[in-house]
């Protein structure tokens, strides 16, 4: 926090508003990482790609899931092979394309997860607990505005 | 950008916040990679490190220089070590105390970061071109009030 607070006073106002973006993410990513480790041993990467799979019901290629991810992260391919040697997840081909392969949580993947995010969601709301309604939906619709800048930057 | 919209109605709010943070802030991040690897052939992980040094005027310790970084970042050694070889970045004593090493920019380093540093402003820029003032407002005083919320957090 320090930091930012720090070159904050002598920046422009959309660079400070990246810095705050990006020292808010760091700080509830650090805590969500911390979390992961302490409570089940587990990483952010692996968190991010279990999710990403929670979501596809017929599962992901390689592709799509690198594409989903939003934690950026070098090494999809061994995150996978690791939650595959876990019995987390599984490769397998796909129904209409044969040289395809889609990735896909097994039933222990699902219920790990499943167990990983409830979790994740609780320190989430523990985190932001001093924000009332008002100020979060300001911050979605405020963030909304962020997105739809960037997209139409042309950069 | 559709994955978080995707998931998000389902999700509770404080996530959902979370999630469009973290959506936003990976945008930019995203952005900003390209925009240093194509334009100065190097990366945001480097920017990161010359950035902190840059504002420390006597330098850095490894362990400070850690610390400071803003982007998540496994190998701080590695890139200090490239930055020394390419001439950007210096390691020496200590005046106080000879045991301790101090990160420092050499002249060039801090040329080539200013550089750097003007031209990310203008991209980060043109990324929020299209929030006006009040908007920017608003979101730096929602993104401090979530900094306060999770230093308060006890997590």
């Amino acid at each position: 926090m320090a930091l930012a607070e720090r070159i904050e006073p002598q920046s422009k106002e959309p660079l400070r508003l990246w810095l705050r973006l990006l020292t808010c993410a760091t700080a509830i990513e650090k805590k969500a990482r911390a979390m992961l480790a302490e409570r089940f041993g587990t990483t952010l990467p692996r968190f991010d790609v279990l999710a990403a799979l929670d979501r596809a019901r017929d599962g992901l290629t390689m592709g799509e899931l690198s594409a989903q991810l939003l934690v950026s992260n070098g090494n999809v391919t061994a995150i996978v092979a690791r939650l595959v040697q876990d019995g987390l997840v599984t490769q397998a081909q796909d129904r209409d394309d044969r040289r395809i392969l889609r990735v896909k949580l097994t039933p222990k993947g699902r219920r790990d997860f499943r167990l990983y995010a409830a979790e994740h969601e609780r320190w989430i709301e523990q985190l932001l607990s001093n924000l009332n309604e008002r100020e979060i939906q300001d911050l979605l619709a405020g963030l909304a505005r962020v997105k739809t800048s960037i997209e139409r930057s042309g950069l």
